[in-house]
């Protein structure tokens, strides 16, 4: 059931609205006003960027073509804040957006407001013709603010991890207790699956995105899902085993990326004084050798199940259509920011011996698929038919959800996608195998 | 059945090594000498190169470690004709290819013959305890070598483009009574296909790429294929409707490509008086519109098909899957190298109301598939694992062989991959429709 | 005299130490945080970063050598606000100070508090073995905290410009009664000097540069020198003379770069609706006809003096020894920052016959010379030696100072140097002319 | 006396036209064809470039204008050879002249024929109106041409040293008798100039390029000159106190080159098993620390001079006006192209205590003055105007030619000039000192 039909009472849509608007609010206490503004890669965005940028997709799709007589915030905004919708006419260029130093952080937080004083109005406005699609765009604007809020911290992240002086962002401290009562991790198990004909995409009534249309079936051959996300602990034998001076391990692509970058490591791994540690949210600490390995490309990973798969045949990353497969039943909980440990954790439970640990939360998996539409797909009409429709091209598929999703913003069908290089966000992976 | 059973004898052996050795110094006879050493764009190797590592091929994987005695020609060569194999030590840098003036033509023709006797010689050894091994690497060679005939052409085609004085390959006097008698060309129709559970990949003993095997089974959903290529005709209708200005028909890296390559249509096309002509191995010409366009990059295929989808909902790109299911029963004929047309060309008989015509040859046709690997792929051990294996990423298949392919080396299973950016082969496309 | 002997009670220097210091902070006074934060090309800064560089330079060069039991406020400045004195250890890499957030404003200021409270301490201690070196050493960085204010300017009027905002840094009221009542401007003359054999380079006792040393002699033929800079007015007549399509006006490599940078008209002027109107520190604004032209690259001002040169054979720039000649007797006078107009201004006095005016103040004037050193010239020992030295080489000299340097800062011998394509400083020129 | 005068009879400037031309093709005696057509960095251009560049030269500046009915070769050449005359039209870009396999090398020789028969055909009509005019031109022709004749060798250079063969471009057997009977060589003396009041600048009827005009007087300091340039044993001590790892020695500018860059030593220096050896034209040898020290960028002689003053205060390079003055009166004789060598060479006679050696040949010179216009210069009419003028930012000027430049080819007032990191010429350079 969608939000739509789920909250079809007035207040129940401004509640919800009012909560995602929040928490967007919520996620920049920790921060000073100089973090708000700068830019550490073309791909990060200056945390007041998204905090403007959210505010516009409900501004530019909803408040200037539904509600009567609204003027706009600033008329300048139109295209600062535009990220990508080309239909929505021009954008300021992304690469530049940390050369802003206005609209200042004060004045962005004015806008928001803005369009939350008139976005209730709207949303009062029961009888309106319009309501269903009005609640609908709604819908989306609230799931696309939960990407960004997931964005914001990925981007806190480097923003501070660039920094010589490490900031820390949050003590953290919820994440401490849980640690010390854990049980022992058991060591990584294969789980069979027998593949077979199976219906892929959602079959559902709630709201997803586009690219999760329409169900279809594929057919699976027979295979193997590891038990849990490879950890920092295994991960780290391969670092140790020279990989990164390795060519026989690395796709094509993969190798001349990291000679470029001078990779040795996944992402804000440090070695100080011998030992491995690694920046996080918290700050510098030492490497969880039980915490699912994070801040992966997907050449990191598919180069570690080729360097797997050496010592044991049929050892690769799992397709997306497995992954779900896997998944289909199982409930949707784990380590998500809702927990605000905002990092991958170790295991907490004793292991079912028939259902994985960990698929959900934690790190995001990268699946050996490339994003691509399912056969049926019709991207949206108009500039919503951007939202998913033109990335797909280059990018790899990633399922599951990680310690920054919101456990509201996941499902099994959500499929995320991210470039194979990338490796900025909470990124992590899981092995499968072939059964002979 | 694989050569290696229909070629038993050792005559036959030889014969085929030599035919097929032969072929590259034919292709080179309108050369220049000059014409042999530039590199005209970092994609692009000078012939001589390909003629030389076509060579070092066989020496390195064959003769060096497998006929006693056998002195390597020039020690230099190891690295500098040396592609990509990291397993084989490192390689001269592809993009300065272009930067040497020696060896020269003639010393890369003494390396050919060089080659060409010691490989009669290892042919002639039938008692080799190796002979089945030895065997099957020639077939790899040879194939390699076929592979790199069709690089040559694409690679000469650029070379004389990029010229100002736009040389002339070869007067391609072949071609022109073909066009004066052909049939009247009719419109393109959709064909239907039932999908369902079908098998891809290779079922046959002939010698075929890691990458085509093993054979799965694959789900289909029904659908629809044009019964031809799409044509020059057709991609003009779309250049003139400014389609190269038009943001929403492209994915977000191809609309990011023809802004900084400043691309306006196919490549090899030039607005001559307001005339659209085209650069081919023939030189400048007029377009022929009843051809298949060719010289396209995924991005402008996807981008078509887009743009047709607005008029006609479903239109897209076929799946290698749906692609291969079409052709499964098709006899692999059609206008390739053999024919010495080296341009794609109208079809030229009736078309039969029940199969698709120019599935195989004119142009590779693009397909909506990201390169990876078929479940349960393995990589060849050894330096033969880098053939295909380590490119799965980035890259979309194209189908069914072109105009400079060789008959010989073209299948129904046959997977050619490049990046989605890339234009200078005989690429083209065919689309494909899904069925409410 | 130097102010070393100027001020020598112990009052004056700490009086003089504090003002100079307190500019800096003034400076700041209308930018928002947001404002202190950012690098829009990598040749500026972000303003706390000259805040905070500008008290490193006291704190590595003064205080830790020579203030007992001084500890550093915090270890990682050594680094992060080193700009680039190699001997003094590793630099954070210059393009990327902007990728900091932190240390904060607040940090900033704090840190400058505490050099403060400590360059107080020691400047008491009037009965130092080390009293002389360590005044010269003050007088040094207060000189380089003045250069450092004009930077602030340049740099904050270049992230203002850049922002589509367009904010305003100062209403510039003092500006306004000024223009109202000044004299009708006289147009351009040539005035004649002798030339001859003339000591170039400071003679006095005073602080200046050790690249302003030592005096030497040379010979000047003949010339003219205009009595005004090139006006705004002026440079107009060369943009709309479609100048910057017209290679034959240009040097090589600015030909080069307007090509690549698209330049079109001065940095800062922008076309609104048919209107010529520039950026400035106050925001956009009506071109002020008589005014300097500034923000000239020298391939500009070298381009101009071409064009000029068409139709008045013998114009040329002035080489650095014909400015400091023409400006040898002349007062210190004209528009610098302390009279806080910010920005070059119209001639507000009747001009003299015989002397030319607003050679000091308003804009740097590009000269033809080459930045070199003099004959004779020694770097001086230790880090102090690549204050100057070291960039002798692809820079040209500008002379006099502008509205944005202080007047205490500027001096006839003084010699400013910028890399020939950049213009975000205040910078402008004047014509001289060959007597045949 | 200009050749103008000189050769005053028809034969004699037939005969000087032949001869020159004759020597752009004897250069290109050990040549493969192969060898004519590559470009292996932007600044190197093809070999055949250079042939059909000398000859557009003619073609464009003189038959075209002068000869009645004259017909071009081939009009694309028009773009295609044009090097940088803006006011001749468009230019085929720089960096992409490698890319051209087409025109052949024989047609470059055609088309060098073709103009040679027309050239002696108008240098026939001795009773042409443009006579006088015509004939300056073909001298200012032959001066280019053998400017690319030194162009060609430093060019072939830079392709055989790119290719790891290593191709040996001459025997050069000449050399070789020569140094086993050479005197010993004295070490370095500095000799002593008195400086004052001197002319420099052509002042004689000779042909000159416009740059070395005109005339005027500068003061020059008292100075001392080094005897001798520095020699490859006295760099190599510099090479080995690991000069290329402090920073202190380098300009701001060149430090970053060599960072970049990755140097470690001098262009075509190579360290095998511990001993430093030379790409030269012929071949690689062993390094002769005898001879003057080549292929140093100009940021190698300014480093090499600061770190040698360290030792030595006072130590830098001439400038190029000390550099004249004391070569005013010497004898221009030296190892020059016509001596064969192809290199520089240790002094080979008895020094004069009196005279620097070396001054003339082996190696240009590096002075420490930026290129730019004497005082009163006037750039040419028309395209000329383009030959020197436009490159006055930048560059540094060089004196004294080379062992690569032809005799009748250099002067004393003659000033070359290239980008201070650029050192694929025959670069060399020699120390002064200034006099308390």
């Amino acid at each position: 059931m969608s939000l739509i039909q789920q909250k079809n009472s007035v207040n129940s849509w401004l509640e919800f609205y009012s909560q995602v608007r929040h928490e967007s609010v919520l996620i920049c206490e920790p921060l000073e006003i100089e973090d708000f503004c700068i830019q550490t890669m073309p791909e990060v965005s200056p945390i007041k960027w998204h905090l403007a940028h959210t505010s516009w997709f409900y501004e530019t799709l909803i408040l200037k073509p539904f509600l009567v007589g609204y003027k706009e915030f600033k008329p300048e905004y139109e295209i600062l804040f535009n990220s990508y919708y080309e239909s929505l006419g021009p954008q300021y260029p992304r690469h530049q957006r940390g050369a802003l130093s206005r609209p200042t952080v004060e004045e962005v937080f004015s806008y928001r407001k803005h369009i939350d004083v008139h976005m209730a109005e709207l949303l009062l406005q029961v009888d309106s013709a319009s309501r269903e699609i009005i609640l609908s765009l709604v819908e989306l604007g609230l799931h696309h603010e939960q990407q960004h809020q997931e964005l914001m911290l990925t981007d806190i992240l480097h923003i501070f991890a660039s920094n010589p002086l490490k900031p820390v962002y949050t003590s953290s401290v919820s994440m401490r207790p849980h640690r010390v009562g854990r049980y022992k991790v058991a060591g990584t198990k294969w789980l069979n699956y027998e593949g077979g004909l199976t219906v892929v995409g959602n079959q559902s009534t709630e709201f997803v995105y586009d690219n999760e249309e329409p169900a279809h079936n594929v057919y699976l051959e027979p295979f193997q899902i590891a038990s849990r996300p490879v950890l920092n602990g295994d991960y780290l034998e391969f670092v140790e085993s020279d990989a990164y001076q390795q060519p026989s391990y690395w796709l094509s692509d993969a190798w001349r990326t990291i000679q470029q970058e001078k990779w040795q490591a996944p992402l804000y791994w440090q070695k100080d004084e011998g030992e491995w540690r690694q920046m996080t949210l918290s700050g510098v600490e030492d490497l969880d050798k039980d915490a699912p390995v994070c801040h992966i490309s997907y050449f990191e990973a598919a180069a570690y199940a080729r360097w797997k798969s050496l010592s044991e045949p049929g050892v690769r990353l799992p397709t997306e259509e497995e992954w779900e497969s896997v998944a289909f039943n199982m409930a949707v909980q784990g380590n998500f920011r809702n927990l605000k440990s905002l990092r991958p954790m170790a295991a907490t439970v004793l292991e079912d011996a028939n259902q994985p640990s960990q698929m959900f939360g934690d790190v995001w998996e990268w699946t050996q698929s490339a994003y691509s539409n399912y056969p049926g797909y019709h991207a949206a009409k108009g500039p919503l038919g951007e939202y998913n429709g033109k990335f797909m091209s280059g990018q790899m598929v990633l399922r599951g959800g990680s310690c920054a999703t919101h456990a509201d913003h996941i499902r099994v069908t959500y499929r995320n996608f991210f470039y194979p290089h990338e490796r900025w966000q909470f990124s992590g992976f899981r092995l499968a195998k072939d059964v002979k």
